[in-house]
């Protein structure tokens, strides 16, 4: 939906703006999509003070005849690389410490931009999350299933740094970074186990569950000994080309659940039987499903439009908004 | 020492020929070394059908008048990617077997060679080396304090491939491949972590240690997630960008360290007080002697010279030198 009579019901713009993406919406007083916008203006993307001009192209338009329309934005743009620090907030961290630590930006075109801060989890292990709070609040809302959790909400979102954070009341306790996207692309990309690897288009189910149950159970040796194995089932026959990819996915992916379930065993839980949420793209989602449930997890939603539910829901409570929140 | 003095004593020309370096070595009858000669004429730096003039070149010296002389090899030349293949033999692998493996290629300047067969160890998850088999029957001679080890001698040899055996009555039983070394310069390389890290020529053991004991004490979570604490330190000033080097070698030699203590408990023993060697070059060993000595072991020295010892001893075995064998 464009054009006029979109905008006439338009309440807030709202701002997912990571490193490599920019996604907008336009959202009315109900929270509902009135319209989206998508460029590759992720921050790392653009020239030397080029947030104006990105945020001018991309919601420009929706702003015209209208710069009162509040936005709200959530993401790396907050980061001291993007357009305005917003400091991070410390957990544990509930949505009126985020709207406490929401930074304002002026626009070129007279827009205000408020940028949602990003969490800290200090301590001898640190954490830090920027545009994941958001999409929590977001997944959070009016899940009373999620909420019951007796020791807390778990969610999970996949990604280049999957994060895996623990909510309780309504607050962000605690979380976790596994950098699982991220190393399996360098170790693709650049040991030698993408050496013998070849390109499968099609996502190979049987080779992915193997390589999580691989992980989960002959994993105690750790992930640098089974990542061995995508090479050595190679050499013996065991593996083709074509299914090393998934394999190797589906090793990285189980260990990240073996990881979480040895956090879960510690506070006595485990992930068998557990209720979680994910955040994320279908596709990746799907995959941590069928490895959630070799871990005998399977109540493992995945929640859909989380970031711009939670742009609105932070926006709502900041008075940015003044309808009423849209809470299922 | 060169010349023909030297030659006249020689009684085996032994190669250490692998994936990036050809080392050679002219022995006496007594397993001393007389000569050495280092190239890059690795396997995968040889143009096809490269190998007899990488050999003529670095060891035709030796061999000129005396093509009768011995010659023996063990590494990656003997991988299908090699001179001529050298099918894996089974563990258990004793000094006989890997005799039985040998296969013998004709040079062209009239030698002829001996390639030492790899050691694969077959099955669900499967291992394979290939040079390692010769340091570690290099190392075992004559060491009595390993040999008299109750659950079989334990033998590591750090590097890009780092690989844990264990020996047992002069067999090698079984053994595990990590790949700590590659997978350090992957992430180094070509992972967020870099982006924060300044090169440090000077090791830096505060940073190194504080790595292990990382890994050793809130490891449990798995290294996707411990090693995202390079860079959070690092953005809450608790690391220096000169530190982050050796703290994330420290965490990937902590981890490969908490996985073979993991393989150990499961067999009712610990790294805690064990008696191991170390094969390798000097400086990596004595960060693997640190690290070890934080999981409480101390008798960890690292072997001299196990590549030659391991050459002259196979090739003794082989009945190509007919002196006595050194053993000590």
């Amino acid at each position: 939906m464009t054009g006029a009579d979109t905008n006439a019901d338009a309440a807030l713009v709202a701002l997912d703006w990571g490193t490599t993406a920019l996604r907008a919406y336009l959202l009315g007083g109900d929270g509902a999509v009135l319209d989206t916008r998508a460029s590759a203006a992720g921050i790392m993307n653009l020239p030397a003070g080029g947030f104006d001009e990105a945020f001018d192209e991309t919601c420009g338009a929706w702003l015209a005849g209208n710069a009162q329309l509040p936005v709200i934005a959530a993401g790396m743009v907050g980061s001291a690389q993007g357009w305005l620090e917003a400091p991070y907030i410390e957990t544990p961290a509930d949505a009126p410490a985020l709207v406490n630590g929401i930074v304002k930006v002026k626009a070129a075109n007279g827009a205000t931009v408020h940028i949602v801060p990003g969490v800290l989890q200090a301590g001898a292990m640190p954490n830090v999350m920027r545009g994941e709070e958001t999409q929590i609040f977001g997944a959070l809302a009016g899940d009373a299933a999620l909420e019951s959790e007796p020791h807390g909400a778990l969610i999970g979102l996949p990604g280049t740094h999957a994060k895996w954070a623990f909510v309780f009341g309504g607050r962000i306790e605690r979380f976790y970074t596994f950098m699982t996207g991220e190393t399996f692309g360098a170790l693709r990309d650049h040991t030698i186990l993408g050496r013998t690897m070849r390109a499968n288009d099609q996502h190979d189910a049987e080779a992915f569950v193997r390589g999580v149950d691989t992980a989960k159970d002959a994993g105690h040796a750790g992930l640098l000994a089974t990542i061995f194995s995508t090479r050595t089932l190679g050499l013996t026959g065991q593996l083709a080309p074509e299914q090393q990819p998934d394999y190797l996915s589906g090793l990285l992916i189980g260990h990240e659940l073996r990881g979480l379930n040895e956090v879960l065993v510690r506070e006595h839980s485990t992930l068998a039987g557990k209720t979680l949420r994910l955040i994320g793209n279908d596709a990746l989602c799907e995959r941590y499903r069928a490895a959630l449930a070799r871990f005998g997890c399977h109540d493992t939603k995945t929640v859909a439009q989380a970031t711009e539910r939670g742009l609105f829901r932070i926006a709502a409570q900041a008075g940015l908004v003044t309808s009423a929140a849209r809470t299922s």
